[in-house]
């Protein structure tokens, strides 16, 4: 009996993190493994009817309550979904995870401001569930300016946030990286093929599988 | 310039919460006070989205997540309604607080299993905010029963729950207000006029007022 390993992909908006989660599936399926992808906010029903409020909602949520919203979503999340998938012996790879709501809300919307950050470590401690090991993705801000600005699609809550907002969540999320050594692995696409990047990416996992 | 204050109507279904709060409401206008009446699960244009999917929602919550739910609503209730009102020197009055998630989600849903009240306290302690004073209204099982049967309206997903489980929300609130002397007033409806019980209610909140 296998048990479970439990990735997750990080990152700021055009930083490649779409592209990578489509290779990195098809890689480990091409292996042979049992895999189940997810993102988040979302990733259950209840989720992504939270997801739905949190990024096309009428209403302004206040700081805090965007946080145990987000935070309401990934309790769900990881019982009804992750949980029994890391149980059941899978490799789950998610599309963002608490670390995104430490760079976006903390670092980007409350600015690093001490309780905001205190509220999300504690909300984090509770949940429980870390990832085994995360994959932060990084471009230059010119490079995510403009690949955003070629998708051309309407944009939700943050991707709409001003430029500031989005170098402090980038600033954010290299913190987040020197604190936690030991789990995440920082990966520039900026001058890499994908492919590249993506068998990196699959190396770092290979070398964790029994 | 005063302080606030503010106070709490809980009690299980069919106790006579909506009678109290309508009574007391002209009670405190009549007295020229400057109140403000609001509600939980909701209060706010966010929170009362969150009410709707707690409430009315097609899909099943995990257990934490429902409570995190809740405080999301909560936190959002707080942050955007009741501080200003409280700040502005108002007497708030509130349908509803986290003496309701304790006693439905850790006595009823889950039986008080430590660790879910263990969950609640914490969010609550991050809260922050207490009421100053909370009205318990208590009424047997019998008289309750007969009241909720005459409403005839449709019921949400917590008065379709089971006998076993309002027996044991009335046990969780009876024991919180055991630990809450300071705060927690019970007054039993069962044999005593709206009105007489609104009077005790008035009684209890002037004497709190400068």
């Amino acid at each position: 009996m296998t048990k479970g390993l439990f990735i997750t992909l990080e990152g700021g908006e055009g930083v490649g993190k779409s592209t990578q989660l489509a290779l990195l599936e098809r890689a480990l399926q091409a292996r042979g493994l049992d895999i189940l992808v997810t993102r988040e906010p979302g990733g259950s029903p209840v989720a992504e009817d939270l997801r739905n409020l949190l990024l096309f909602g009428q209403h302004s949520f206040s700081r805090r309550s965007e946080i145990l919203t987000h935070f309401a979503a990934r309790f769900d999340h990881v019982d009804q979904v992750i949980e029994p998938a890391l149980a059941a012996g899978k490799l789950v790879v998610c599309d963002r995870f608490t670390d995104s709501t430490l760079a976006y809300q903390a670092y980007g919307r409350a600015e690093g401001e001490v309780g905001t950050l205190s509220l999300i470590n504690n909300l984090q401690k509770q949940l429980g569930r870390q990832p085994d090991m995360t994959f932060l993705l990084e471009v230059s801000r010119d490079t995510a300016r403009r690949r955003l600005a070629a998708r051309g699609k309407p944009t939700d809550r943050y991707e709409k946030s001003d430029e500031d907002f989005h170098i402090r969540v980038a600033e954010g999320f290299r913190t987040i990286a020197e604190q936690n050594k030991n789990r995440v692995i920082v990966l520039s696409t900026e001058h890499m093929p994908a492919e590249k990047v993506n068998a990196v990416i699959v190396e770092h996992i290979l070398s964790r599988l029994p």
